[in-house]
């Protein structure tokens, strides 16, 4: 692949290239209708509908807005604007010309966008309807498997499938195994036999095999959509006349070597291969009632902050990938912090307060879920409180002053962190625990009596002592220590240090997407970078060629 | 690596090179002294107390043989027998100069040997202590782990550690994220922070930490090795008077085109890529209790076909890595296998019974979790029953005739399967349940259906229907059926069906076991093939070469 232009993230609809946004009352339309001539890099067309990053960047747009734009929207159909075909899936020739770290940070993307489409079906009385009027293959599929309802069109060619492995010699990759098994609960046999068969599976057998949720004829396909539609909004409690709130363009300056937002900075250190991420607290009170707060739209703070760390994260991951370690900073008060939780839980059934909950939820998980090293610096003027205090339960390590800096401020207050409601149940991670859980995971009392002091501001050693931080340093070993912490990161191998995360970071049970992220990922990464795949004579180069992929046949 | 001799799995106590076996009535001490020129391949010496494929056949041998031949026996302890090592883990030059399947396969199996000291412990009244009197590091550390209590030596200098990632690039291959934190509960900030030392922790941090149980000083260590081999061996319910059963060597013979046992024959065909094996039923009535099995030793039908089908599945999956396809068939009564199945479950109590049906369920979890695709085929005079129907539904398709071969004996008996109580509890899987549960898993009514018709002996329409086999072609198409789908399984990428089979294979729950499998395998298999650890500059290249190995710093 040529020179990667920097891939920016903001987008919105009157931009979009790929797709068309229609709501009508309770039901939105998502028609998926790909300019060939779009794609985000140069060297490939995006024919039969097929996507790349730059597609889907504007698919998660779409999500969002969905869910804080449109609060009237409780069903939302998703269909394709062209003939005889869904979707193709992702570009095979883009894919094929891809360096291995784009694909995987690719698929990482559109996974998380398929699990908030999930999300919102979950959380925000929001159900995806799959309206799949042609083929849909591969990942066109998996898009399809995302939404709650499938409908195939019966027509006697459109056909679900995923021919990932007998074409490309890969896997599916945004997590079709896994919904296939494990959401949809198609037994394993049929599962292997469906995922061998390029052609895929069509009509009633596929209603059968509950790959799909009804084969609707031509006929009755437009009319079945809207009962669908229909009977899936009315089982949402969304309310019906209710203001949405703007998404409006984040703001945002960026250079070599910064990244700033009105709440978080970002300053990139090349030579060490680290970023500093400075993230502001509220700078004042929160608004008196959520209607007050949606009233400030997208500057209500905890939206806005989210927002542009959201921003922060895929901008790091795509476009920064030789910065390997994180460093999470906050600043500000923590009891305005803990104030504004306080204002967004105790009105979680508002529908306003709920999406801004579950999106800092999402966002965490995309963190958790980033091959970065994270690291948090805990010092006096800081506001590791509640929600905030989630990045610093998200970092691998975390330093926290023992003390004040005896020379800068001796007067300063200590720096504290501050466990909040936040913190013990609504921002679960991908696991279904909370960060909380998960670092107590089998250990009921350090987590009781962590939990316990709820509302006090800790010091260091308080903290360290609970086991809320890694290590409490004073000013003295201060600066050497978080040094060390940072230089050692960058002389490891990056690699390593991506499977070490990938696997500490997830204590305890598993659910489908923590499968999705952890296994699937694992091994199509594998895959993806075997000669069998990704070599000059593997599947994925062979595609189209004409010529069949010469295998390693060994066994691993 | 130069040409790999042929491995052979099945050894003896008194061919052992690196471990000693010892028993004092209830207490065994497997004690590991490698012997440095004993590699199994050349070209590498064995310091330190370090490993390879050899050495662990030899524990496996022993903890195999502790169960069967020492009833008596309570509480393993293992030890080394070198000053101030412990184990140093896999040895880091086989590893370096092994080609990636050879790595993978040889962690595959130490990681089954661990899971097995893990399935004494739980299962089988024999709990495994580790004493470790001196450093243990990497898969040193790992093999202590899988004991149920870590008793390190308080010395000034033994310590635990995990040193992959600081020293060589990779992952601890054998389990040790997942024990480190879903077994023993280290805090994944420390878990993190003890991962990136390589010279690891000792004393009393590392028992603060949960890395092991206890840190005891010399005056007191082999008072308290007595003490806590007493204690664990006061838990079991072993029986202090049984006999043991010799497990005498299993008969084989091999060529280049097939491997003959007993009861079980492999045909390796190297055309078309596949093996095809075949499982006879017993012979005979069943003893007429477990008294008399037992005293039939190793012959015991149950005992000697499990034992013939592992060393099957050892030797194929290590020496046979390009033949990626294998068709099991049985033969014989399957009123026979029920009568065997029935004399082992209703005598679950004993000992021996007990050892039996455990020593199944693992060797049906080593195919589980095997890289070749399975495919059962059932045909007329085949015993698909109770235990045996296992491998057909541990298979990733089953075909069943329907009718008979009109040509060949049209008044054949038709094929059919019958499910037994071996089906519905004991030979669970890795994630935990049953085949049939993971069959089923998420369609309740289709398990209650099948369950239901426990003993009758369905033909191929009816578990078609049940969904208890995938396709039941009759006899015109039975040869071309089966052709097809061998054929055009070896001509996909054997990558892809690795980590297909790999997610279809586990539908469900994850366990600890389907981690290690499934997750952090995966990942480990990911990094063993990146050019920053396999590379000629990668760490694990230059480990002890005094050069710093060079990685590409993209994250990935």
């Amino acid at each position: 692949m040529p020179d990667q232009p920097r891939v920016e993230f903001r987008t919105a609809p009157e931009r979009y290239r790929h797709w068309r946004l229609a709501t009508e009352g309770p039901v939105a339309t998502l028609t998926m209708d790909v300019d060939e001539q779009g794609g985000i890099v140069s060297g490939y067309e995006l024919k039969l509908n097929s996507y790349d990053l730059g597609v889907d960047i504007e698919l998660y747009d779409a999500v969002q807005r969905l869910r804080f734009e449109h609060p009237e929207v409780r069903t939302v159909v998703i269909t394709s604007g062209k003939p005889k075909i869904f979707c193709a899936g992702a570009n095979i020739r883009m894919l094929a010309a891809s360096p291995h770290g784009w694909k995987v940070n690719f698929c990482k993307f559109t996974n998380e966008t398929r699990n908030g489409i999930e999300d919102a079906t979950a959380h925000s009385g929001q159900t995806y309807l799959a309206a799949v009027n042609g083929t849909a293959s591969g990942g066109g599929y998996e898009l399809a498997l995302a939404c709650e309802h499938i409908m195939l069109i019966d027509d006697r060619s459109s056909a679900v499938s995923l021919p990932e492995l007998p074409l490309l010699g890969v896997l599916p990759g945004t997590g079709g195994l896994t919904r296939v098994s494990d959401k949809r609960h198609v037994r394993r046999d049929l599962a292997d036999y469906f995922s061998t068969r390029a052609e895929g599976v069509s009509g009633k057998k596929a209603v059968q095999w509950r790959l799909v949720d009804e084969a609707v004829p031509r006929p009755r396909w437009d009319e079945t959509i809207a009962e669908r539609a229909a009977e899936l909004a009315a089982r949402s409690s969304r309310p019906q006349d209710a203001e949405g709130v703007a998404l409006t363009e984040v703001r945002k300056t960026r250079d070599d070597g910064a990244i700033t937002y009105d709440h978080v900075e970002a300053r990139l250190d090349r030579d060490t291969g680290k970023v500093d991420i400075s993230v502001k607290g509220p700078q004042n009170d929160p608004p008196a009632s959520i209607a007050e707060a949606a009233a400030r739209s997208a500057d209500f703070w905890p939206l806005a902050v989210t927002r542009e760390l959201d921003d922060l994260i895929l901008d790091l991951r795509t476009n920064e990938t030789e910065l390997g370690t994180w460093v999470f900073r906050t600043q500000g008060d923590p009891a305005q912090v803990l104030a504004y939780d306080n204002l967004l839980l105790t009105s979680r059934e508002d529908w306003f307060a709920n999406e801004v909950l579950h999106y800092l939820k999402r966002t965490l998980r995309r963190l958790d879920v980033t091959s970065r090293s994270l690291i948090a610096v805990i010092e006096p003027g800081s506001c590791f409180a509640g929600s905030l205090l989630e990045l610093a339960l998200a970092a691998d390590r975390s330093f926290q002053l023992a003390g004040v800096f005896e020379d800068q401020d001796p007067d300063a207050e200590p720096a504290t962190v501050t466990l909040g409601e936040a913190n013990l149940g609504p921002l679960t991670m991908s696991n279904g625990l909370t960060r909380l859980q998960t670092r107590f995971w089998g250990d009921e009392a350090g987590y009781e009596a962590a939990a316990k002091r709820k509302k006090d501001a800790l010091e260091a050693e308080d903290a360290a002592d609970l086991g809320l931080i890694t290590f409490a340093p004073d000013d003295i070993d201060w600066d050497e220590e978080i040094r060390i912490a940072t230089e050692e990161r960058a002389s490891f191998s990056p690699d390593a240090l991506t499977g070490l995360e990938a696997n500490y970071r997830f204590a305890g049970p598993e659910t489908m997407e923590t499968k999705i992220f952890g296994r699937l990922s694992a091994w199509q990464n594998w895959i993806f970078n075997r000669p069998n795949a990704a070599g000059p004579d593997g599947a994925l180069r062979r595609f189209g060629t004409g010529q069949r992929a010469v295998f390693d046949r060994k066994r691993v």
